[in-house]
């Protein structure tokens, strides 16, 4: 079996494990207090433009959103989100739990509009009962989407500067955040991107590492005492160098960008067979994520050899399914995948 | 200004009034421990078919609801809804901050079906990572709806069934259960209801009490323990006989059914004159509250000496509103209204 | 059986009740938007001094602390209390349900001290691991007390001056407030409590109303939104004047002195005979709650005709209760009590 | 700087990262369904005597101790635990986060009696009312305490038999299980514990692994739905088999209890020294934590070379510490510091 159901199948990539294995044996401060900490930090600020951030390295993904919301919000207060959005369908309720709605606006392709934002937030405002429903309080976005779409730079500062007008903290979900900035689409820096949120992380879980997202924090407000809420929600790593080492030898000779890109490159070969062969996407989708409809008998035959997520029922001998490829994909398994779809 | 906004402009009915004033200086035991709340379970409990029931009064509709929800749910379900649900968009959060996620279902007037409830079950059980969704817990229908709309009861006895089948505890707020129970269309008795729910209550606030909710609960689980979660969700009144003495009131004589259709009956002849006017109904109720569409500057008009809630935009001349009759609505104003209307 | 055991026994002073009949039929807007509401505002206003205040009322007290707790923390921070305080110990753990930790500080009296705040807050800044441990954020206390006992506007002063140095707002618990200010011993104005805190409330449910909280807010952050919290927490009573027109009342003539007063000169004279008698108190009440040590011969034998709440054990003999007068309690009442223990 | 102030201060054990090394390009079903979870899991169910029970794998401790509370407990129900316990003060208030009080017990040495449950139990229930206060839910414990201290079997089996009778599932926090397991006055098996708790689980993270704490569930209602409840707290690992490996790595050949004991003994040498020298012992602990009082002099003294915890302060002039061993610890640091405190 070939997987490509997701983009978290393997461990980390080698350099990773090789620093790990190096340093075992030191000796270090824990919770993130440590050098190898310290190190990636300056190193992910540098790549922010010496940006006045703030960073935090977590462990997991539902983990940060639920920290990071919990930071900006007040206890009567939602987060705006696409309904197909992370923090809205995959979470287990987690937002829920520690107390906020998610306020879902309707999306095709997982992203939304600085003119939807506006839009709730004057529909909440001008409510005249406006204390008896939830108020918005910040904005949450994911570059790229659930559906492998990415913002443009005129888009996010749309978003910016409507959520600076309306004082609402504009948080940016990168989970998978190398496959944005490598796609050939892409307009986007990390630098452009510390400047248009008040707070974003660059995911490592689905990028090279063993697991871990950096968080990175402009927003003044949302810095004061940050570190208790990642305890709170079960975040801070007792090892917590284990997070430095691997985001210190992610972003030491553009290592994080280099796989990511390998990656892009792999699902582009994918994304041209399937246009070839005929299959609709569900998703235009320039990063590691591809969304083909195929016809059911096409997907059963293919799943003998490979495993790929499905995604949804599009008609009844359609459907849309998801393949991922990441760092560390072989190049040999997508030839080889290319070539059976071509036959099919 | 004669008002139509909303059905609680008033006091409370004056027999509720007349038995405070005569009980006022009694010395009862607090929290709910007094006669007066024995008896007016007891009527409560004979009107349910002597069914097997808890009761309790709380003050409040948000309250009450967030109480219930808390009672049933575990901490990673969700609650599903009407899209129009009172406690998804009206309550401020309340469910989310107890924890759990609304799920919300699409409505056009309101209500839901047993099919919703059954898609949504088994999308979520159908889903490969349903550990990751939130998991649908309990279902939460309104009669009437927030649109002033009915269950009938085979809908009623639908929506039960699947619930049963599903082991989905189904809830009704009937926060204008009584405008409900008389409207001329009604097909359930609270003995259907009792039957046919697992949770429901009673709403006094909006029909003649000053304020105070009954909680129906025949669902033995439910039962248990359910005088912490009042008291924990502040709605443990302290000197729980004011409770009490207005549900024995309004339950001796018929008392709640006689305003509520005193209050129905007025709210048809509003339907008939915006019938007989041409203005089309946003939702077709049958209960105190009606939503016809006018031309906006009928709406300014009426607006001089009337007031009434705005429900929607249509479109550039036209919206919805709402008007709302209650058991201390006059005729005469029901009366000077229509003439209005009539030459408008 | 002539009841003490709780100062909400009876139901509202007449006066109460009298205008609640008279203003019965009147329209009015709900949630607090009314002019009752607004009358009485204008009255507790002017009795902090005109001091710049916002004032809302709510139902109870465990929905007024919740709410104003919720108002006033940040997630990871925690509620300074005397061990003893009614939110540690009476509100089966609402203040937790909203996700704060109380942080209980010993008390003999139920009174905590300035030193005693400043020590918990040092001993959490010094400790190398504060991210780790709930964060002190604010001061809780009862005027009077659970236990009748009452803070000298020196005692206050300090407290005020401590908390404003280290930043932790100041919340005092007023659910008994009348039987603090008409204390013979009392030393503190509503003015000078408006001026040395950052929010209070003066209670109405233990002193002469049916139900009902006036919470009085100095601190600029805590007026922002506070009525989302307030619906939120189930706290915004839909016929919102009722609360308007108890507290307008109250405030109308010195009613709610005058009345406390009565009860507490009541008090004094049950205290006086318990002294006469020889029997220990267990605490050294000027309010209207009293807490003698009696043999339990005594206790046995006084509830054939009246009750008592039972306080605690003190040996095998002997047990601390609490006797209550408010309002309501009849001169007749304590007359023959006090014969009864003198006899005894 | 030679560090003894925790036990987390290195990376892992080498074979466990000899073990992700090898397996890390294999491809695996992510979230814990993975072969290396599955045989870590029959390795962990052999040792608990192939009881009936539930194993999963989360990261850290905290999120650990808070998902499972949360599974266990009633919103209205709170968890009693040592004064002590991690739980009520080194996590942030995470377990208030998740709405539920901790109900602290007194405790001189970190352990909790079974007569001290059962009197909470019974103060609770024999409290009029009840129902305003928090209802104890379930007990939480520590092996060994946070001061190394250890309970017998027959306390272990005391606690288990109340908890049963009382119907309160016994909780046993097992971050650093193995210097418990191994130490030589040790009288419970992974068995015993098994068999005797409700829930317990074993750390890894400060017992040999980078990170991760094995749950080990046998109370049946517990074990339903758990997974969505890690996943809701953040700590379901998306490379799951990351625990699966490590877990597997360390119940093989004994590694775990081989690593602990290895530990363990280097402090017993560090206790002998410390009798030697006539420094009181805090506690009296047999684990790898060690709680010396020292002169403050000897502290400022011993601090230019090695790094340990302050614990806190005994007199003007002593202070106690704590010293932790662990796998990593090298025999001649412990000589070392043997020497320099034989001639300080």
């Amino acid at each position: 079996m070939i997987r490509f159901e997701c983009d978290y199948l393997e461990g980390a990539h080698p350099q990773i494990l090789k620093k790990m294995a190096e340093t075992n044996l030191e000796q270090t401060a824990g919770y993130g207090n440590d050098p190898y900490c310290d190190s990636a930090k300056e190193k992910i600020r540098k790549l922010c433009g010496e940006a006045d951030v703030d960073i935090h390295f977590l462990v997991g993904g539902t983990q940060t959103n639920c920290t990071v919301i919990s930071a900006v919000l007040r206890p009567y207060q939602g987060v705006l989100a696409a309904v197909t959005g992370h923090i809205n369908v995959h979470e287990t309720g987690a937002i829920e739990a520690s107390g906020h709605k998610v306020l879902a606006l309707p999306s095709e392709d997982g992203k939304i509009t600085a003119d939807q934002v506006r839009e709730s937030y004057e529909a909440h405002w001008n409510d005249a009962d406006h204390e008896h429903i939830v108020q918005p309080g910040m904005v949450y976005i994911s570059q790229p989407t659930e559906n492998g779409t990415l913002y443009s730079k005129e888009e996010l500062q749309d978003l910016h500067d409507t959520c600076k007008e309306l004082e609402l903290p504009l948080f940016m979900d990168g989970a998978r955040m190398g496959y944005g900035l490598m796609s050939k689409i892409n307009t986007l820096t990390l630098e452009d991107i510390a400047a248009l949120t008040d707070v974003f992380y660059i995911g490592g879980t689905k990028v090279g590492a063993l697991f871990g997202e950096a968080v990175v924090i402009s927003h003044p407000a949302l810095k004061k005492d940050f570190r208790y809420l990642i305890k709170q929600h079960g975040g801070m790593l007792a090892k917590g160098r284990l997070l430095g080492i691997q985001f210190d030898t992610l972003f030491t000779d553009g290592l994080y960008f280099e796989i990511a890109k390998y990656a892009d490159d792999l699902a582009m070969r994918l994304k041209e067979v399937f246009v070839k062969k005929g299959y609709p996407l569900r998703f235009d989708s320039y990063t590691n994520q591809q969304f083909p409809i195929l016809p059911n008998e096409h997907i059963e035959q293919l799943r003998k050899k490979y495993s790929f997520a499905f995604w949804e029922t599009v008609d009844d001998s359609h459907s849309a399914v998801r393949f991922c490829t990441s760092w560390a994909t072989k190049e040999e398994a997508v030839s080889e995948l290319i070539r059976d779809i071509e036959v099919i």
